[in-house]
């Protein structure tokens, strides 16, 4: 089944707004195995509008179109569709006399402009719409399924999870499912990512696709079947591959935030961490205490921007530091200690790079990080070389970090 | 002068990226009076990119499409225009030395697929990428404007503010221009906003906007005139309305950001500052190091997320704790106070809070927030309720924080 999204306001287009229809429809439709080959906005511009309509039902099987089903003049979605497929619009008592209940609870008089909302192209269905005024409706016409949406985004969200998610699993069943693994790498180029996976073969129905963000590269790997059993085999199989090249770059897999991860880790075996940081400059602590409830497991952190504050909060002795440099495998492990000591935390990490855009030399160039993890026998420390710019950088090292407790506590503990 | 945008990715197709391009562009082409007619976003798909650029060249004189020029094998959009207008590819000498210049720099090799990157169509012309490797580009025929973009929003930003903007001021201009101003404000919802501006009258060439996002809402006027003076006067105007019911809770004003003001009052006037945090958890401190060079005001901090670390690094008295609580007035001043003390900064920030989502209580309710700031004669500190969930909460008071860190200085200095 492939599908085409028509997103319609001119508050899209104009940038008012932030089209996140986009992204949640996105992910649903190719969740359920459909294949969404085009989005478009178009402005509230009934000429405009029809013209993209016509094109995308030439072109796909399922059309879902967002907004314009409000009660306003400029609100023209359903007037447009109807026209396109020479139907009536006829009003609809059970909408009707729903949406004069609604007024009725809330003690006002219902607008007049508001029985717009009750009009619906002859022989359309209704998906209700449990927190708005606007219902979905769904037209089917000549093979091709037309799904109108309220444009608010809660709207939106309730009307799709409340029955329209359950209407095109019944009918996207036949086609072909997707389903995919996300790898989310650091201390890598994107394009050195794809150098390492130039060997792997993918086939038809397999697909590695590739995103790179600040400190961040992220390797999805996709696979389609008629079931999802043989979808999640397609998966699994290429994923060996890509993990055997990649692997060591992996700091985390799909959704799970890795902050979220380390905070169970340490919960579960009742660990605690305190964070020593230079060139992160306090984003582990505050990824660290994003989670709800992190007060059981982290206690506290120093940000040693200063060599100063190295010296006097954590006791990295100055000749370190006058000998080996703040950023060094030395201090890094000073740092870890020190904040581990200074806190009594179980675990401490220590933090110390070169996040640019200036302070690199030849020797230790911008994307130079050490990284320690200090625990009761004994401390551990890894260079990293992080590619790109400053938040670059400091994200990546920050992932590293992260990572790099997660590991420990699962082979340790 | 028309336009269309084309998004390019599978990424934005299949939901896994938020598509915030949308926004910036839409935002941007129409502020200079550029009516744009369609978003339109396609995969990775040669083919149907094919198509759309054919379509949207028939309908529009400006064409701005973005992604696809990285070195990647799915990164095809200079191909398919190049194709689509029967133009060659040629390796542009000045752009491939600049790539080799910039992995000379960082000292590694450059990959080869990024040699890629330095092919253009034959006549193009370049738009520079300040922070990454694929430059922008510019293709005239026909009476036709073809601009190619990087995907990664902050390498496009960059190229976008660098050329693109002056070079679309040099040859948009006649249609109707647009102005804008936002406010940013925190400690106030959306509702209340719209509640305070209630009486604000808007005519047909203004209009007024709010986004709401985690721990900030953003306001923003807009004007339409014949030209810049009278649209900027629209906006003028209006904004004076506007600051005189909100003023109190604007932290922000337009796209400057808060630590890069921040930085540059501190900078300029050699005053250096600390930071001590327990709700914010880091938060605070990871934006000033935000900024490029904040090594020379910013000296460090102490997230202190346990009691234990507050009064063993930041010298705050048991028995304050125990008599005020952790989140007080007394509280956040000597937090201040102390890692003012312990670093030798010249100003201090003590930040104590209710993060949520536990932790409340009716008394102290989750999103009460003290802030304090210690400077050498004395120490001010104010109470904040932070609407929201915990991301909104702790954005919302390292906003706070910097603000009054700003407010300061200006005042006192």
């Amino acid at each position: 089944m492939q599908a085409e999204i028509i997103f319609t306001g001119n508050e899209l287009l104009l940038g008012e707004v932030l089209n996140t229809h986009a992204q949640y429809l996105g992910r649903e439709l190719s969740a359920q195995g459909i294949e969404v080959k085009l989005h478009t906005t178009v402005g509230d511009n009934w000429a405009m509008l029809k013209k993209v309509l016509q094109s995308a039902l030439n072109r796909s099987s399922l059309l879902i179109v967002t907004g314009g089903l409000g009660p306003t003049d400029d609100d023209l979605t359903k007037e447009t569709v109807a026209d396109l497929l020479g139907l009536d619009l006829v009003m609809d008592g059970q909408t009707l006399a729903g949406l004069e209940d609604i007024f009725a609870r809330r003690g006002v008089t219902m607008p007049k402009n508001m029985k717009k909302q009750a009009l619906l192209p002859r022989g359309a269905r209704i998906f209700p719409n449990p927190v708005g005024t606007a219902p979905g409706i769904l037209l089917q016409t000549g093979g091709k399924t037309i799904i109108l949406l309220p444009g608010p985004p809660r709207e939106l969200k309730a009307v799709f999870e409340g029955s329209v998610k359950k209407y095109l699993a019944s009918v996207a069943g036949r086609g072909m499912v997707m389903r995919s693994k996300l790898f989310k790498l650091t201390g890598i180029s994107e394009s050195q990512v794809q150098d390492k996976l130039r060997g792997v073969q993918t086939g038809e129905n397999t697909n590695i696709s590739y995103v790179a963000m600040p400190g961040e590269v992220h390797v999805r790997v996709t696979g389609r079947g008629e079931n999802e059993q043989q979808a999640q085999k397609l998966v699994d199989d290429l994923s060996v591959q890509v993990s055997a090249r990649i692997g060591g770059y992996v700091f985390g897999v799909n959704d799970e935030m890795l902050e979220q991860m380390v905070g169970r880790l340490l919960a579960s075996r009742r660990l605690t961490v305190s964070v020593a940081e230079s060139c992160t400059g306090g984003l582990v602590a505050k990824r660290l205490t994003d989670v709800p409830g992190s007060s059981r497991y982290f206690l506290g952190g120093v940000v040693a921007y200063s060599n100063e504050v190295k010296i006097k909060q954590l006791g990295v002795p100055r000749e370190v530091i006058a000998r080996f440099g703040a950023v060094s495998d030395e201090t890094a492990r000073l740092m870890a200690e020190g904040i581990r000591r200074v806190t009594g935390s179980a675990l401490g990490l220590g933090i110390t790079g070169i996040a640019g855009p200036g302070g690199g030399t030849p020797e230790k160039p911008v994307g130079l990080v050490y990284i320690a993890l200090a625990g009761d026998r004994h401390t551990n420390c890894r260079q990293y070389r992080f590619p790109g710019q400053r938040d670059g950088v400091r994200s990546g090292a920050a992932n590293a970090s992260l990572n790099m407790l997660r590991q420990f506590i699962l082979q340790v503990t």
